[in-house]
């Protein structure tokens, strides 16, 4: 089978493999005062272009929460998109980590929302305590539907949450083909838009199970210390896990492993255009097929169908190692589809 | 420096990254449905002797509180020695996954407690709502001062906790150096003797990032799923965790690795055993050295006073990988101490 | 002013105050082992006729959330209505007592809904570890917007949340004027159509501080016992609210009180019958008047606008102690509005 | 039998009672924005000689653990006394409020501890993430043994705590016992002191269903009312709380009933003082009795066995109702025990 299942399928690229390698000589302290964990802030300060702290955790769903649970009280709640990966998969982790912190959800195509959305939404909430109280925002870079928010975009909505006291969170599961897809700086698409803690994908582009939490505001992060060790996610052994996040950052692997993702996806959505059901962006494609050409695609390539049942649409996700001749095998189907 | 602080800042053994390394090979499916995860049952119900379900975890505060939560309801207490880990070392993990669970604390020399003890701390509790009810016991083998609970032992706690509706619980952080130590089998010290639910060490015997949760009855296995995904726990690329447990116990590594820290460790307890603050088991060694002879060691070895301010003790740990010579320096050292 | 803001502004009955100062006397054995709280449940039985156990709360928020709790784990989720009580105004307390369940949110009008979006609402939840489980239904009776649910609805809500493994939640915080609305039985709207649990309201309806969770299947008690204590909603006297909820179901108040409130809101209900914005069936009535009309009537009478900003609809409630010079006043008013 | 169980089995003090039913005229506005609620926070300060913020909740218990939710992370923990209320007859309700700190125990004479006991118990906590961060303090007043602390007890305890950083808690479910047995103000007895949030006792002292939060810093206070609301303890109609708790110290009753309960005590202790177990200060008597006293003293009396089984201790408590009847047959009896 040939699989455009996700990019969360794929292998750890060597260069992270190697890394991990050379940092396992001798001992290292632990939890996190070994010499990797300890240089995370500086690598990652100098590939912001400013201080920033930084703490690893074990996958996307802890990176987001735990994020959110920094900033968002009990009863306070987590404006996003209804097609949010913290809403419809993490089993309601963000709730666990907050201690019961509601998610209010908008909905917009492309799984993204712009400002009036949010201002719509955020009119629903009175500042009385009979409702829950609007504590942060999140929004997901690439998105679900393989969107990308751009600088300005970001800037809007961040102005309208940092106007009502909310914290903006982005989750950049795939913030590395975002960046990619529009040429811009990770300053640009982060801090200089508003974001205040990022959850930094490595996981899906390259990385083995290390992701990173990056807070350009460092005023809450001895809660958030706290809070990851209590769930833990503070790694024993923390420098394999730091060897992952500064080598995806310091290498460009962060950058080439994104454009060949989005470049083997870009292929596959201009195999045909007519069909696409979103735009494309990233390195995620959506095409409404129909049930019988789902069917027929099947017998040889791995994907999701998508959406409600019956929507006859499906997505086709490309990694940094997807195989060339799988994509060249994909298109060519996709072109000889009737 | 020579190390003696901890097992946990070794480095990972040469087999098990091997054994990642040839597991990076292709696409897998994500999320513990690749090859690699989908045999650890097979693979642990081996070195058990019994049908288990077995899961990965990125920590052993993970294994423990996910463990412990999936047997105890928020207005349950999980009775635990009073230096147990999960009471002194988790920055209260245990309640937060359980949901505000409470820990009740038994006292006892070397980290440990008998039946006796158990039954005293059990008469506290009334089957009343206005207390907390005892729901699980949790032991930990080997305990914070290196000693091992027998199977013999094992099976008069867990006769009392069953007799009172509580499952028993083993912190098996060291369970491999519990092994070694008292020449039994993994079964004979496990489910054999009472154990419902183990948290089985890997890391600090040689593996990188991941534990294993051992369930010898399937009844609960589904609630613990649910609560690993909602944890953050659930590896997106499972296969990575999955082949770091089964090269462990397949391959023999948990006894050779535990078998040279173990008789690392004999030796530095042999070289002063006068000194000796806790009957020496395991690979961990404490002495009771006073002010001055533990500042004289600390300028050529790393190691932890123990205990409160002021108790003149000393603990020293011997890991899969802590060198000879750093050994025999130590023993010389202790040797010509006045 | 001549209020109608809702039915929680009503003073308490007199036959409720009355019982409780017959209480009041000699002393009583706390946290709800005195005679009136040990025979509440066959007060109760009665009045549904059926074997029911009953607790007392002091608040409607901690009915729904303790009851929700005891059938919804965390990592489950309750489908409820987009309007609904529990989803609105009770600042996220079902999320708080359940340790972080989600609210699965249901729209249809008059805050009602039936079968056929309860099963496109469940075809969203997949049996995998991803995303919450729906382990709960809740729907309420009468509705935010005064509609009531009948026998025969309920009973198809339930059969479709019992085959799915999901319990059935009563909000009844208005169960009385539903009951009188419908001319049915206690037993008929409830337990008979499928209801696990009822949130049973005596406040808004003559009351004083107690409500009543009432469990028509004795599987789940303990647990909620254990919860109510927790939750400091257990009371120390509790013959003050024991007497509260016996004195309201035997004396026939529920349904003198229920009768006068419906009454009265169906006279309002008839002076303007073609601004109604939703059709009246209980005591709360709803119209559309547009912002001007609202502000005319402001001056005189205290009632809410109603829905989001601009709507023009207000909401009138009656309660069993509303004057009914202040219905005559409001209804001359209605018909003389332009 | 003649009840001296505990002064949570009393009636209501009439003049409490005929305060409700004085407050029952007409509407009021709900959710605590009734002339009565509204009025709490001047009554209070005047009784405080200071601006005070103040709260009614249905318990105890609520009382107690909103307050230390308020002041205590998640990942802190409350130092409190071993036999404390909050953790023993809570059943684990501020580790649920708290979304899961821990208490941390210390041992006391009369269920009371000094600073010395205070800052050994602090000693064991590191300023690391390993471990739970003390951030609250939580003294009884009066205790569980019917000590009292003084002012300048609870001043050297609020210096160490405030100097940690900590927030001090005072449970005062017999804070009128405790003013009447030291003949100080109220201020003298909590803000001077350095209290930070007193859990102000009603109900025990003849009050129905009211307790009060008061705080003497309004920093923390926003987040005390979302909470409270959250967790079902805001009422609906707030002026049945309200009125109970401004009667109770407007009219000096809280000092009545107290001195009645203290005094009533007094001649209980008197009656054979060589058996007291503990030193009598309040309206609770400790005595060392034996089983077979017990025994025989049960055949008139109703009053708890104290401490663990076979201690031979009993506990006597006077109510502001306890008939003199009731303590002259005590008297005698214990005059007349061989």
């Amino acid at each position: 089978m040939r699989y455009f299942k996700s990019d969360n399928t794929a292998a750890v690229c060597p260069e992270i493999l190697a890394a991990i390698a050379a940092a396992n000589a001798g001992v290292a302290p632990a939890y996190g005062t070994d010499r990797w964990s300890e240089t995370l802030d500086d690598v990652f300060g100098r590939f912001f272009e400013t201080e920033v702290r930084v703490f690893a955790v074990s996958s996307g769903t802890a990176a987001n929460s735990l994020a959110l649970a920094t900033f968002c009280p009990p009863w306070g709640t987590v404006l996003c998109h209804a097609e949010s990966h913290i809403e419809r998969d993490e089993c309601g982790a963000p709730e666990f980590f907050t201690g019961g912190a509601k998610l209010s959800l908008i909905e917009g195509a492309g799984a993204k929302f712009g400002a009036a959305e949010l201002r719509a939404r955020l009119d629903w909430f009175e500042p009385h305590v009979h409702g829950v109280q609007p504590r942060a925002l999140s929004i997901t870079q690439a998105t679900e539907r393989g969107a990308v928010y751009t600088p300005a975009e970001i800037r809007a909505l961040a102005d309208i949450a940092h106007g009502r006291g909310m914290a903006v969170h982005m989750d950049g599961a795939r913030f590395a083909n975002a960046l990619v897809a529009q040429g811009v700086s990770p300053a640009e698409l982060s801090w200089k838009a508003g974001v205040d803690v990022l959850s930094f994908g490595v996981i899906k582009n390259g990385g083995m199970n290390a992701e990173a939490v990056v807070f350009f505001d460092p005023a809450r992060v001895a809660d958030f210390e706290f809070r990851r060790k209590r769930a833990g996610q503070l790694a024993c052994k923390g420098r394999y896990a730091a060897v992952q996040l500064a080598t995806y950052v310091e290498s460009g692997l962060w950058r080439r492993n994104a454009e060949r993702a989005n470049g083997l996806a870009a292929r596959i959505a201009a195999a045909a255009p007519s069909l696409l059901s979103v735009p494309f962006e990233t390195n995620q494609v959506f095409m409404r097929l129909g049930a019988e050409r789902i069917e027929a695609l099947s017998r040889e390539f791995a994907f999701y169908p998508w959406g409600p049942a019956g929507s006859g649409e499906a997505r086709f996700v490309c990694s940094w190692d997807t195989p060339d001749a799988d994509v060249d095998a994909l298109c060519a189907a996709l072109q000889n589809l009737r």
